[in-house]
């Protein structure tokens, strides 16, 4: 194998393929990228055995020549050690030259410097099935990427119940419902899909969170369904997540219909007021109180050692019966800031009945926090 | 004790009095900041005993009211508590109220927010000793800065020799030596003082940097020398640190006036070369090796397990006979950025012997290196 590369389309390709390495992978050879030279371009992959990114820099692209191919072939190279050496090149350093020698070394050379890595044995490195699923369909990035965020930070990170680190796709007709929940709070999307899908799937959030790092410089996303793995296909990339299996609980009877209190508010000022109060809550989980009547609310938080704090909430409009309801302040600011809009509705039904946050003028887009019980 | 205060001036002093302050504090109200309101102001001290920093934030300045004081009196109240309520606070409230309540609560309110926060003693904050040395002189910010970029880095990390941990300031007539070892690598530093002084003292490195950060937009400071102590006096704000008790080392002989060998190189390109070479060292210390002739120079690492680089270094001028030397990557990087010109020096006497790293064009600043033997 012998081949020079422009350095940036390199840098570029590495930075995405090594997001799915991990340094402490208990397989070595997943410790490493593997190179494969042919007559199609360079194909480099990482992967984690969950998560694989395989990205292809094509012999030019634009009339533009981006590798001199002189023998095709196949090595793996310590992940980070590559991307180390790469990202430390001056900018200066525009090509640089990778040979095969005695197939265990790869030199990698450039006008002052001359790098000797040792090569891991590429027969070891797992194939990675790549053959579509029966379900195919195109969503564009700016969709994909709103859903992710929206949903996949109230996925649980914790690992006693699997399956609910991960975010539930569930595509019945056209009709996409994404569903993330740690059992304390949950937040639900719904995405129309170009044309009709049946599948119920649920994507590790870890994969979903990286997807959304890599799709930044395209315009649509290619999702490919299958039973035990999706594949998300970009220009020059495919990301392969393995799905996380067993069923995920039926959440759509959690979220309430009808509400007996409606409090409307300005977001920011809502988590500004929600963020200072819990500087006084001293308990790990950041409890704050909030306190409603028709004229007046407020947050509150109070603990015996350090003092307390009263918020007024300035500007709101509130429709029900006097209501004290406490929660995990950082539930419902995150919850707040995935709806991303300038005002937002919170619904109650009672100081310890779940209640749901959303905007009045979105439809696809549900939070639901459950409150804490305090004495 | 009540008054109204400009939340940007109570900013900045907090931002600066709180760097006193660790939260681990062994001691409970040193985990506080004292306020203390009177006729000349209010002065916020923070300290962990060995370093206090005081500052006074004036009634008014340049006709501007500052604070709105009503009544006088001292409080001690937690400091992280106080920072963070402040910072957090919306840019629109731009005055608070502080009031002392029933001596044990301290209400802090705005238009929208009020906040109790429970006070420490404040008969158990320490007295600082605030009385001048004996020995005052005046410096420039940009010169004490600069002598402490140059110096501070160079000082010990670790507690076995106290002494280490600090730079050693030591004032002959108006020549002013300042040196910092961990005892493999030493940095000295030789300014002028605008009068004749005597003194001998050690200052903890973690003080020099802390001044670092708060001397910014000061032209002059005043330091003050006694025997335990050193006074930082900027315009409103006394930094006050403990000397390090114990005899400096006598460090003058270890700095050799003649050399057999004289590598002159272009600053940035070595420093880049020996950072992507340490890559390839896998022992914690990143040693590289320095190879030199008259015609030839290298940077090389090599590893049994993941490989080598070698770094042919384009621009230099080499005098002397080819000499090999092994050192730690980090302590000749670290001592070529403290000079920070676009050219060094670099002398030797030999592959065992230490070598020193300077300017042609300024013999204040002196960095030594000690080999590292390799086999």
């Amino acid at each position: 194998m012998k081949f020079v590369i422009s350095k940036l389309h390199l840098t570029v390709a590495l930075n995405n393929v090594s997001r799915a390495v991990s340094s402490r992978n208990p397989n070595p050879v997943l410790t490493g990228l593997k190179f494969e030279l042919n007559k199609n371009g360079l194909f480099i992959t990482g992967s984690d055995s969950d998560l694989s990114i395989v990205t292809k820099i094509p012999l030019e692209e634009n009339e533009e020549k981006i590798i001199d191919a002189f023998s095709d072939g196949i090595v793996v190279l310590s992940s980070k050690l590559i991307t180390e050496i790469i990202r430390k090149l001056d900018s200066q350093n525009e090509r640089l030259e990778f040979e095969l020698i005695d197939n265990t070394t790869v030199k990698i050379k450039n006008d002052n410097s001359e790098y000797s890595l040792t090569c891991m044995n590429a027969d070891d490195y797992p194939s990675i099935d790549l053959t579509n699923g029966s379900n195919i369909f195109s969503v564009s990035t700016e969709e994909l990427k709103l859903l992710i965020q929206q949903t996949s930070f109230a996925a649980s990170d914790r690992e006693n119940r699997p399956v609910l680190t991960g975010v539930n796709f569930k595509a019945t007709g056209n009709r996409l419902e994404c569903v993330a929940t740690d059992s304390y709070r949950l937040a639900r999307k719904v995405v129309e899909l170009p044309t009709n899908q049946n599948f119920n799937i649920t994507i590790p959030a870890r994969t979903l969170n990286e997807i959304i790092r890599i799709i930044e410089n395209e315009k649509n996303v290619e999702i490919s369904v299958s039973d035990k793995k999706v594949i998300f296909k970009l220009k020059n990339t495919l990301i392969i997540s393995r799905l996380i299996s067993g069923a995920y609980p039926e959440t759509s009877k959690l979220i309430p219909d009808t509400f007996e209190y409606e409090l409307e508010t300005i977001s920011q000022n809502f988590i500004s007021a929600i963020d200072r109060a819990q500087v006084f809550s001293v308990d790990r989980f950041n409890i704050v109180k909030l306190t409603m009547s028709p004229g007046q609310v407020q947050i509150i938080s109070k603990s015996q050692q350090i003092g307390s704090a009263v918020e007024n909430i300035t500007s709101f409009r509130y429709n029900g019966e006097n209501l004290e309801i406490s929660f995990t302040a950082k539930y419902v600011i995150e919850a707040i800031r995935a709806i991303g809009t300038e005002n937002i509705s919170i619904l109650f039904n009672g100081d310890m009945k779940p209640f749901i946050i959303k905007n009045k003028d979105d439809n696809t887009i549900t939070q639901l926090v459950l409150p804490v019980r305090t004495y």
